[in-house]
């Protein structure tokens, strides 16, 4: 019951020529990029903090920190793979993500859990900085709790 | 005139961090991965022949043999870029696209014009190979006569 | 002790333009392809099993099925990175890896434990199969014992 | 014999893993990638006046702003490429290099013509800047006259 109550964000992706490599498949670094793209629609489509006002503006940013990925089943050139995004962890400057993606016919693709810590880059020595409260509100109905 | 008769393929894509360089705009060799995925979009949903069809269920390919490109305005992070196609040349086995990208305010990007041959991967040594006749059926509404 | 029977590969790989983002760093998944290009050089210079002849000649691979990595310290724009690739555990047909990457001032940039599995892709499914004896015995002096 | 006065710059960085797609041949997009990268080493190593600088302290950058290339024959994974890097010609903020990539057997893989200007970008609007004296004078060996 407790994962239900939690919202999820979900993108739809087209694996491309691009991300794939000389076995036919996703490349696994360029995954991680689609990944990561999905936490930048989330910033910007749910949390109203797109990265480049984070970024270019405000001189702030969300780097990973730390990263544990399981790959289930390969990913195909020109599948649409769902990503599924929730949070698992929240703390003051802090959170760590529960993303999974999805094939076009339900097959597991993979399952990963980034921990982001929100950073202050305007210093010369870049430094953790709590969330924003408006965006803090924002993340908590992702939270599993 | 002449130009107005073409049918364009259009296709927006955002223009993500990872296409972005430490000075915030879009690094260059990027933009040329979204050109390459705006022909992928072409191929699959105009022409009927997905690249995941011609590598590697038929041993085909288009690789792009020469490229002329302009940059006329930088891209920056978040920027909805509208992409249009159309069909500057038409052999038996090449052609030569005309690719303008446009930046959310109606600016300018870049004008691309990408030859491409279609091309045999099946053998030993690749050869260019006439275009499935079908497939030039469907490429000729987007020439520009 | 222990540790300190395991043979160490070791690469230094410079970080260039392409791999940093608009926050003047490393883009993570960047730095994930530096990764797999220190195993790629560990399977072609340490193991002479490079990945042209496994993928395009025998049809096998060393899909990346599962990886844990914890990034220390942002690494900068023309940085001279160290990687430094040990064995951490040996199974039949599959390994993980225990690599960690190095700033000029020897600062700790990333500890990343990636798990491969030998895979033979030449079937319709690929399917996960033992090391060539040859491999398994080149792999064998990097083993943490 | 003109061609003969100019000084050449001289890298040969392996085709990866990374940089090559389904068909198993290198993607021209990462092609350009590696491009960008000869240029990046030209600045470091031959003018002194590496992308770092260039870019984090001095607000500097030389963007590409046009690009004409022809891809002769495909380079392959695992082959060592060589590039070599001229100066076509040099205007007071803008110059195009004429760079040649040469495969391992000596095939020709590609020559291109890109075309970049010293901007500075530390205002809000870039704006073109003549390249600085000293840069300028490491950059006149490698002029065809």
């Amino acid at each position: 019951m407790s994962e239900g109550v939690a919202q999820v964000f979900t993108v739809t992706r087209r694996l491309r020529f691009a991300d794939c490599d000389p076995a036919g498949i996703a490349f696994y670094p360029r995954l991680l990029e689609h990944l990561n793209g999905v936490v930048e629609d989330w910033c910007a489509d749910a949390l109203d903090y797109p990265f480049r006002e984070m970024h270019l503006v405000r001189g702030r940013g969300m780097p990973t920190v730390a990263l544990s990925i399981r790959f289930a089943s390969p990913a195909q050139l020109g599948d649409r793979i769902s990503w599924h995004l929730r949070v698992g962890r929240l703390g003051r400057s802090s959170l760590t993500l529960s993303v999974s993606a999805v094939g076009p016919d339900g097959q597991d693709i993979l399952q990963a859990e980034p921990t982001l810590v929100h950073t202050d880059f305007s210093k010369e020595q870049p430094k953790s900085e709590p969330f924003p409260d408006t965006v803090r509100e924002r993340i908590e109905p992702f939270l599993i709790t």
